[in-house]
């Protein structure tokens, strides 16, 4: 990673972006160097997370929207988290398809990564590529993932914004409860609002909220959206406005960002405790012979993993 | 955690098993050693894993292939691994629901456990509780959970036979290839088979086992059923016996349990940790200032997780 790299990256070149993203992305050798390196220009940029579940229609309805912010003469980094096959590694929407709706628009970067990372999740990665494309000079980063399992939860922890969306297909607002979208949201987008049960679905969210809303200063707003028209999206950019406004006003921001920080560091500690422990296992020999020692009842998993960090920590 | 509880558990005192998976659960003082304590009396119960798409009927196959199970007096264990939202903490489906449909049944413990951990994924309680099953002597557990996520692989992970249930609602074969279910079953089964679809389900599943059937030893049955009248069932407990004469007889089931061992030993590892991060921050305060010099820019996450990390081994 030399330096010319960065220096091109300063002078905003894209593929500089690009490639200090797959360096993150692929944990090369002083990753973090570069981070440490462009962490004092972050936090500049607004950060939204968007998530919903599979089908509701959040890529279009980011398409749409970004296509809007370019328009208002906005930098934009899209982050798509998308839920992998742990096996395949890559992620399965390809930037491509995506690029080809976006394409021609050189504010526009978007990048889709896997929720890998051996526990699920979302891995420190992400968040690294924020902190690359906010130091690049982006206005609005947009986190974009699918609101299954837990990542939606890490990305409400990224995110200064939360816009949740769903559909008025069935069984939609059960998920959203299910997997507790309700609770990380800060506007609801109910999409595809051209279909049946869209009205339905509006006010079982507007009910599910008021308790909230009684509780709280920041008024929820339930949105219909159709964003195969364009339907609705400015009145769902005025909710993001407001809603950032509101967080300035409030003091909010500061709170919110600070949390996102500390965040930031627990993921980073646990990471480097587990590449530094890792590194003790250059092969998976290791891991193998350790692991024969368990199935031969010589050590427990436990008795081994003492073991290990005993001697880690000295 | 006396050890009256544990005498009172190896004398098969239900009430004492399900007090040992809550501590397990709850992650109370010391219940590592009640781990260590029970360790060397597991290796005994065949781990059988069942996932696939929501509503695909996997909880009524497991209700009724369970029954049958029982009839032929094994001793059963099953594990529902729920994705749950990570703020309400508890498990969505609880155990009572299962356990009327059960009830009466000593052989069969339930228990539902929710996906958590901050990273999701199958948190090591999950594998734990099935150590505790496996030392309080049952012969077979299921662990069953629902293939979205990640969480699905690392069940495979942990099982010695996988069983992937699809249903021919639309969209379920898609579905199972991009969740990587098809890389991970022993056996498939499409259940609901008296439904419109299943007939071309179980084509599309036979062709694209085709080339795994060519190059591995095992046939990858593809079989029908219907949970709600039992159809099927016979021939799926069939497939599983087959399954496990299949790894006895080619000296494949210790290749899995070293697998296993070995996933649970690095489960372990970053358990104790991630546990010892957060116990070096007892106090949020801590993290508060922490993140607050981040915030200032007076540090960035590395460059604190760096002095952190060196003053733990100091």
């Amino acid at each position: 990673m030399s330096m010319s790299l960065l220096e091109k990256f300063y002078s905003g070149d894209i593929q500089a972006l690009s490639r200090l993203i797959s360096e993150v992305e692929n944990q090369s050798n002083g990753y973090q160097k570069i981070i440490t390196a462009i962490y004092p220009k972050t936090g500049q940029a607004y950060k939204l997370g968007i998530t919903g579940p599979p089908g509701a229609g959040k890529s279009s309805l980011v398409d749409v929207l970004v296509s809007q912010l370019v328009q208002e003469r906005n930098k934009v980094g899209i982050i798509a988290v998308d839920p992998t096959s742990p096996f395949s590694g890559g992620a399965f929407l390809g930037d491509r398809i995506r690029m080809q709706n976006l394409s021609g628009k050189e504010e526009v970067f978007i990048r889709s990564m896997a929720s890998r990372g051996s526990l699920g999740g979302l891995s420190a990665t992400t968040f690294e590529a924020c902190l690359i494309l906010d130091a690049f000079g982006k206005d609005l980063i947009i986190l974009e993932t699918v609101g299954v399992g837990q990542i939606e939860l890490e990305v409400a922890q990224h995110s200064d914004t939360m816009v949740v969306v769903l559909s008025p297909e069935s069984g939609d607002s059960i998920q959203a409860f299910k997997a507790g979208l309700m609770e990380i949201g800060d506007i609801f987008v109910v999409n595809k609002s051209d279909r049946e049960g869209a009205a339905r679905l509006v006010v079982q969210l507007n009910m599910s909220l008021e308790s909230k809303r009684k509780s709280e200063k920041w008024g929820y707003p339930v949105l219909s959206t159709t964003a195969t028209t364009g339907q609705g999206v400015n009145e769902l950019l005025q909710s993001l406005k407001q809603h950032r406004d509101f967080l300035h006003q409030q003091g909010l921001l500061a709170q919110r960002r600070k949390l996102q920080v500390k965040s930031q560091l627990q993921k980073v500690l646990e990471n480097q405790i587990k590449l530094s422990v890792s590194n003790r296992f250059k092969s998976d020999l290791d891991w193998e012979r350790l692991a024969e020692e368990i199935y031969q009842k010589k050590e427990t998993p436990y008795s081994l993993a003492d073991k290990i960090l005993q001697s880690w920590r000295s």
